[in-house]
């Protein structure tokens, strides 16, 4: 039986999205977690959780997609009950993480392999003096920036590009072909912007570079136009530095039908319900 | 020379706003640190700081206002710069407080009894599962609730009225009747309800009973004429219980004329401007 996750977390305390040896993780957590809830003695076969996607130490997230197998012969399908295994996993996660929704999806419904989009925003503060309300979501910039100039910069990111220039040099053998399917940058006042963008994937700290270079725009140290110079050369030295992770949420997977509304099932109102 | 200053604080770790022995209040961390920015002597006599009112241990605040007084010959008001005390304030406070803004007021100016309006809105988050984002900022609530009976009842709320019903028994000696210059609960969607009030002023923990009332409306635990029969009576006991402290915030405090645009001033483009 395979169960799909909609997961929040707070990445501050996170050395990022994937399992790694000795470090605290949104993957270690969970393969960490789901044998207790699932009372699944830990000598079996390690249970895997699969993400939607990578996100990077400090980076957060409000709608990232995982999903897992639970072996037939260990939970009967029929008694099983999706929103009692949510508050079982969330009565053991720390606070800085959630579980927000769970569903039972076909098997062949992959986390990764099925979306089509992913959906990041992007959150910056550019005020005077620092906000302890935004302290761990926003990028701080006390600077005052152009963002109309800002704006104009991003007009060009719509559509497939190669995004070479905005990929930092990893092992990373995904595509650099993207197809952005929109970039707006919002200004909602106050000194708050909010850089929304959506594509079928990105490279390795795209959204962080781009952002890196519109900052650099917004400060008048480069011109609005050079971003997409960036962009069609295809040279990493050509673009921005990368911004930090903490301003970074990815906000929404998309996946195509049959599994466009996974999460939006009434959930199954089973003997463990307590409400 | 009067300073009023802009507060942005998260309540989480502060015992409320006004000064208590041996707690890390508001008032008290300001108290602190401002002698040493302005390189008073501990010796002299202290200096006070006065808030536009009280918020309670937990309770946040993005637009507070309080004000001091530095002797004239501490600080020549010739060369005093507002921005560089703001930034020398915030390299000494703590991440979960920040002086936004720094202006120099006339003399008759006073941030408690200038005032003229209160803003405050009050966070829920409605949902299945806890949100590890909003954690400190919101009152999070599972059991789903009747948003538009919570909206009609709040109707009653505008105009001048006796809060006595909505007053927590303390020696608060402030009249309980209160203008209440607008009460509204907006649905934000995914579970995230903003019930924003503002007043002349408020008796104590008025907002938060008024939400606790709400909530068991929402809940069906009560009719949403309650919250007016309640209010009619005066009597404590026929409103809800007091709701959270995390959900609540202090976004903004009105002044008349000629102040009330204080906070809008230009910095003065002093030596100490690293502009």
């Amino acid at each position: 039986m395979r169960i799909a996750l909609l997961l929040e977390y707070l990445g501050k305390d996170f050395s990022g999205s994937q399992a790694q040896k000795d470090l605290r993780t949104v993957q270690s957590v969970l393969e960490h977690a789901l044998p207790t809830v699932l009372r699944i003695k830990k000598t079996k076969k390690p249970l895997r959780v699969i993400l939607s996607g990578r996100t990077d130490a400090g980076v957060h997230a409000t709608g990232q997609v995982a999903h897992f197998d639970i072996p037939d012969q260990i939970i009967d399908r029929n008694v099983f009950d999706a929103q009692v295994l949510a508050w079982g996993l969330n009565g053991i996660l720390s606070a800085d993480i959630s579980v927000r929704k769970v569903a039972v999806v076909p098997d062949d419904f992959h986390a990764r392999y099925s979306a089509i989009q992913r959906q990041y925003i992007y959150r910056i503060l550019n005020s005077e003096q620092r906000s302890p309300l935004f302290q761990n979501t926003h990028y701080f910039l006390r600077t005052p920036m152009d963002v109309k100039a800002m704006q104009e910069a991003t007009i060009c990111l719509p559509g497939r590009h190669d995004f070479s220039a905005f990929k930092s040099t990893n092992s990373d053998k995904v595509s650099p072909i993207c197809d952005v399917d929109y970039a707006k940058l919002l200004n909602l006042g106050e000194g708050e912007l909010e850089f929304s963008i959506a594509a079928n994937h990105f490279v390795y700290n795209m959204i962080r570079i781009i952002v890196g270079t519109l900052v650099e725009i917004g400060l008048k140290k480069r011109n609005p136009k050079s971003l997409k110079t960036a962009l069609m050369s295809g040279e990493r030295k050509l673009a921005g530095p990368t911004a930090p992770a903490s301003g970074l949420c990815l906000v929404s997977v998309k996946y195509p039908p049959p599994y466009a509304n996974i999460f939006a099932q009434k959930a199954k109102q089973g003997k463990g319900d307590i409400k």
